[in-house]
């Protein structure tokens, strides 16, 4: 993985009457939940996100069809596939993340660690990449706890 | 609607990258999300929910697919139909619920306003009918801010 990233797996509540998965604040995730917001009707070919964030944290699930993340940092990037309702992909700060190839049925949730607010994100990747720089040599630990 | 229950219509960004519904707490929805949950794969005639909560405030969505929705109190009850990712409907203390008829597709999304704290359950009707005849008499203003 990319650091300031890692894969959560969710537990389901499986029975007969369905399948359930609850994800709580502080202790599911290691965040507050401040915002949730989701990605539905994506069009073949479009790619999205182009951006970083400085501060905040999400946790992304797809929790219906298929899509594809790419993380990035100035030193590594890795495509992730999320296709399962019970697995979370954690982003910290300073990871700048690309989503595309998004089934015609996606639904891809995410959870956010504090309300919008546009001075927290990086959307000129020369910029991300200069601060991502910095950032890192100054960085002691970052990761997020698993 | 039935008392401590409402509709919100959420706001939809739609651009030629997709859809993106945005609901963060105590200001889209009036309360705080501590938990976030969602129910899929739910079979043909299954029926869930059968309770209600003493404090617990809720946002369903329906961000696939289709779920009907029973909200009834000792004086009234209505059924919800919900196929419609922008379309919230609120549940406040004291409303039994059942949810039924899911399409095969269906995701239903719930962001609660607290942990899960199964003290909070009222499980068998004859006892909420009781407390919610209570509640009701007792109650000043209950319903939710809408």
């Amino acid at each position: 993985m990319v650091r300031n990233t890692s894969m959560m797996k969710l537990k389901v509540f499986t029975d007969q009457w369905g399948h359930l998965v609850p994800v709580e604040e502080n202790h599911t995730i290691p965040f507050d939940i401040k915002r949730v917001y989701y990605i539905y009707h994506v069009e073949k070919g479009v790619r999205r996100g182009f951006h970083s964030h400085r501060e905040l944290q999400q946790a992304l699930i797809c929790v219906h069809g298929e899509v594809k993340i790419l993380t990035k940092t100035p030193e590594e990037e890795l495509t992730i596939c999320l296709n399962n309702p019970s697995e979370a992909l954690l982003i910290g700060p300073m990871v700048w993340r690309e989503m595309y190839d998004f089934s015609d049925d996606a639904v891809l949730l995410v959870l956010a660690s504090e309300p919008y607010d546009e001075s927290d994100y990086i959307r000129d990747y020369s910029v991300y990449e200069k601060e991502a720089k910095n950032w890192l040599r100054s960085a002691q630990i970052h990761d997020i706890p698993r």
